[in-house]
């Protein structure tokens, strides 16, 4: 159960807006780093390949890939949602 | 693929922690309206069942739901990161 109500109740369009939005955001904090996405991968223990999709809005990212992020960028958690 | 790499590579014992935060800033949030998990949950389109696990902080979240809760609960995302 992902916790969701059946989806007709809920308007879907808009729903991957946040992961297009905090992907350009870890994107935006990744490269005032300067770092590569292999680089990020490597600092948060995350699949080189996840965060290229997550980059680019096609991952529904969870709470403790939320973290390693803010760990490896050094920044805070809400920091990844200013956007 | 959950994007994590092998768990032996990362530390796990505090990988609960974000979720436990979590959980606890939203029941303040919504204690602080005054609210039950059951409006919350009716207010967010999350079954009740998933907001009452949440805020034990026995779910790992993800951005879609994490979005639903900032708006039923009327504060910006970046505040439900205030821990």
């Amino acid at each position: 159960m992902n916790g969701l109500l059946p989806s007709d109740m809920i308007d879907q369009t808009d729903e991957s807006t946040i992961c297009i939005a905090f992907g350009k955001r870890v994107r935006k904090l990744r490269k005032a780093k300067g770092w590569s996405q292999e680089k990020l991968a490597e600092f948060s223990g995350i699949h080189r390949n996840y965060v290229s999709d997550m980059e680019r809005g096609e991952r529904n990212v969870s709470l403790k890939i939320i973290e390693r992020l803010a760990k490896a960028l050094d920044v805070e958690l809400s920091e990844l949602f200013l956007f």
